[in-house]
């Protein structure tokens, strides 16, 4: 059986080996932080680390940062309750076609409860222009809410400018940042955005480590309600091991960026270079100027994604499918639909994503296995269609 | 130093071995259960087997368990999402004085987007009269929200009888069964509730992991949206680690229920007993005939809480100071207030709990240290108040 190659990074990384430890430690020390006794005050203490910790990797105080249970979480609760605590100002959102669905379909709910919502298109690599957004925003536009990078075809928004167009006319600006942070680096002060949200198992950290980054002064209302924890803003019972696990990533993706950063564009790059030399009529997406690192999307015409990857599968290859949180719910991908692609464009569709443990043997051994099995699957296509034309 | 004792089991239970060698394992396999390869196909079935454990444990089917973050998140959403998804009958909410802040400041902020909120009251023991829900219900009551057990003072509400008054009238019957599940014996199916809260860190699992049982057939709306995870009631990445963990607490409880609450009942009386002998003029509140097994709540008068807990704390004893999510917000207690307890006469509440772990020695080590520590306080108090009436 030939070693198994992950390259899957866009829907889970691994836990660290320091997160790991950390998380260990905290499965030990089981005080509540809420208890005031000495167990109670250690676990507040180990909390209040980790929020330094994720606080110092995007360029935060530790009070703007509140800990949630996910990137979805963060990313509701940001754009639900930016709203909320603002309506004085009116009852309109703007978001972009490519959001993630945590982002669109929240607007959605808000579209049924009686907001008003702008959906900005993107252009051929996926990247929403700032003049769009200028065109679309009203003296009652609450909040704008755009993803730092898009997950699933890489291209990298251009927050900075994106914010300052919505500051222009008051509105307040929500980045999804949660596939970006960990492998570019994110300064939530210079990108000038309001909130700002992101996710441990995007960068090494655990799963059920989730994080909102909201602006000293900004007003934005709770999403769970209870026993005030995180100030008032997040009630329940905090997930100690999860949030000590994510402050130790956060704090080793800090020391490691940029070099992690161009360690993974680099081992990104030679796979890419390798398929484009041994496959043919191979599409690739998203933007190469303004790209996660570590990530690589391609369509591969005539093909269904799902033979892709399980046929990868097969051959001891880890794919992701469109996005991953969303893998069964949309196809042909909505990213890819509002980029203008054709759904014949669109198919085969396929997310390959380097990581931290990737190897240049690791990309070797991929740029030997895929081939065949697209070859492989090209040919079971072209039968099938001559059969069925008969 | 002596061997500190751990008496605020009622605030977290440590994980169990079980539970602890399940998480450790789901933190090595570090697939995404949304990927459709092998690693997220080996995360998807570890998570279905802990929806299996959990559903045994409380006596429903898998498809009627979602996972959620915590108790806090699983109170809101059903609160929230019964009444959102049954508006055609109306939007009158009933709950009792004595729920948990995520259930009560969720009603609150309910009736400011437009619901009709009714609060029980209880009687001395903290019981809700099926009486006084039946004159409460109106044909425009959707939901009833009160909890199994109360988690400060112990007492366990008569949920049966309460959920077929509530379903008399057509209205959905909730139960916040945080504090109860993993101590006594939690049957959904008998109880007759259409949906049910509980929490892994209650019942020796990892904080983090929460869960909502749904009675097949009853609607209700998702509170997080996004990738459409537990069959589009929560989305969010899973967090695997504290689902498989909660899972194996689960199935622990499940075995070790009634022997764990026999142990833990006659552990607890041991202490209660032995105060009453040692130290005069204690209260003890909440139902006898009807109550959690593990906890003991208690009144110091002339003491206030937090001194008490403090001055356990230096002499080795963890306490717990009212409702343990919920330390610092409300003093005093909205529980003993409901409960028509005076200020004074509330004054030094403690909650004293006992858990799996706890020994007999520990007990007989805990009825050495407290007495001499309500001794000294009182004394301090007594000098300060005379001097004060100078």
């Amino acid at each position: 059986m030939p070693q198994r190659i992950n390259l899957d990074y866009s829907s889970h990384t691994p836990l660290l080996p320091e997160a790991k430890q950390a998380v260990g430690e905290a499965l030990e020390r089981w005080g509540n932080p809420s208890s005031i006794h000495t167990s109670g005050r250690e676990a507040k203490q180990a909390l209040e680390q980790a929020r330094r910790q994720v606080a110092a990797l995007i360029n935060a105080t530790p009070e703007e940062i509140s800990f949630t249970s996910c990137g979805t979480e963060s990313n509701n609760w940001a754009v639900r309750g930016l709203l909320a605590a603002n309506k004085r100002k009116g009852s309109h959102v703007i978001v972009s076609a490519i959001e993630h669905p945590s982002v669109s379909l929240i607007a959605r709910r808000l579209e049924r409860e009686g907001a008003r919502i702008t959906t900005l298109p993107v252009d051929h690599e996926g990247v929403v222009s700032p003049a769009d957004l200028k065109a679309a925003l009203t003296p009652e536009t609450v909040v704008v809410s755009i993803m730092l990078a898009n997950g699933e075809v890489g291209t990298v928004e251009p927050i900075k400018e994106l914010a300052a167009v919505a500051h222009e006319q008051g509105a307040l600006f929500h980045a999804d940042a949660v596939a970006a942070v960990g492998h570019l680096a994110v300064d939530a002060r210079a990108l000038g955005v309001d909130a700002l949200s992101l996710a441990a198992n995007q960068f090494y950290g655990p799963a059920g480590g989730g994080g909102l980054f909201v602006r000293e002064g900004i007003r934005i209302l709770p999403l769970l309600e209870g026993g005030g924890q995180e100030h008032g803003g997040r009630s329940g019972t905090e997930s100690v091991p999860a949030i000590v696990g994510m402050g130790r990533a956060a704090e080793v993706a800090a020391q490691q960026l940029p070099a992690r950063a161009a360690q993974l564009g680099r081992l990104r790059d030679r796979l890419r270079d390798g398929l484009r030399e041994r496959v043919d009529a191979l599409r690739f997406n998203g933007s190469w100027s303004s790209r996660l690192p570590h990530n690589l999307h391609v369509c591969v015409e005539g093909v269904s994604s799902e033979s892709l990857v399980l046929a990868l599968d097969q051959a001891g290859i880890d794919a992701g499918l469109g996005s991953a949180c969303n893998s069964k719910a949309m196809r042909p991908s909505h990213v890819l639909k509002a980029m203008g692609l054709t759904e014949e464009q669109a198919n085969g569709a396929l997310v390959l994503s380097v990581g931290v443990p990737t190897t240049d043997e690791e990309i070797d051994q991929a740029l030997e296995r895929i081939p065949p099995v697209v070859q492989r699957l090209r040919n079971v296509t072209s039968l099938t269609t001559r059969s069925l034309s008969h």
